[in-house]
């Protein structure tokens, strides 16, 4: 049954998405399959080797990004908003960074490269656009603001030994989530709002 | 000799750099011995165990970046050129990024977890006392701020991928280099310097 096939499918791209994320390249295509409780030979006809395994997963897991975060509500200017919603995305799938941590750890070329890297050059474009009608400011070129939107949204998930050692807290208390999330929507609207914009937009803020 | 068994160490800690930084975990001390050309049985007399020799080569690579970047010179309104050393010691010693995304992966305590934390509750107390006495922004508090500056500077080094992806640019041209460190010290200090002063020291800045 075609239902079938997806749900196996489904299992299948789960329990490589928990082995990538642990294991790296060290993963198995025997512990894959083994974790999702079905046959290996069914993984390799499902999804051909071990790379296009990783292929498969990261690029899914890219567009479940992009579908949850979408693009800022109302435009560019809501920036911050769209961070936090990265960031908020990223805490609650931990697995997209570390996926992207291991592809950088195997110096391979990325995977999707054109694809990728086509999809960054339409927001590269669109974001230079709203810098020159002045909705973002111009100071910081396009792609290295949309790089530190990125950082910013996803170190805490790549390092959170560090952000307990630097605040002391407990990363699952809601409390001190919301302030995280906070500080980053507030950095992302300083460093990419035209300064008036972002000092207004911070007044009524509280990052306590 | 003393000598000799200081050389013995550092091969050890080299190979061990290189190791880690690599297969992490699964970096074996046979590996490790076997990379610097020294007998297992003396790197186990030197080191301990295989944690205690990750927690050896982790927390040299962190003072050695304490060593290198300083504290900001002439007070924490250079706060932006501090990120930008930062930024630098990164690019030139990307092992220590690796070191730390391993620690994550580990999901065991922290090496080293109360000197480190102490480190930095120093130094977040500084950035506050300074946030207070109007050297930096205190919009968005110390912890998540400095937490921040690590992750603008060290990104690049986690994710070199996204950078080129989004760039398109090649991070040994030494123009693309230095225009990525000009872009981390201008968001450094717009995010940290008090909004007047970060429109000020930007005027003259071309980050091109």
């Amino acid at each position: 049954m075609a239902w079938d096939t997806e749900e196996t499918r489904r299992r299948l791209k789960e329990a490589a998405i928990v082995e990538f994320g642990e294991r790296g390249p060290d993963a198995t295509m025997a512990g894959i399959a083994n974790r999702a409780g079905i046959n290996k030979e069914r993984l390799y006809n499902y999804f051909g080797d071990k790379r296009a395994l990783f292929q498969a997963v990261l690029s899914e897991q890219l567009q479940q990004l992009a579908v949850a975060v979408g693009e800022p509500e109302g435009g560019l200017e809501n920036i911050g908003e769209f961070a936090g919603r990265t960031f908020d995305h990223h805490q609650e799938h931990p697995e997209l960074v570390r996926l992207l941590l291991w592809e950088a750890l195997s110096r391979e070329p990325p995977v999707d490269e054109a694809a990728r890297g086509a999809h960054y050059q339409d927001k590269v474009a669109r974001y230079a656009a709203a810098q020159r009608d002045g909705t973002l400011d111009d100071e910081i070129d396009a792609d290295y603001a949309i790089f530190m939107v990125v950082a910013l949204a996803a170190w805490w998930v790549a390092v959170p030994q560090l952000a307990r050692l630097l605040t002391g807290a407990n990363p699952d208390n809601p409390a001190e989530r919301a302030r995280r999330r906070a500080a980053v929507v507030r950095a992302v609207e300083r460093i990419m709002l035209p300064v008036e914009k972002a000092v207004a937009d911070g007044a009524g803020d509280t990052v306590a």
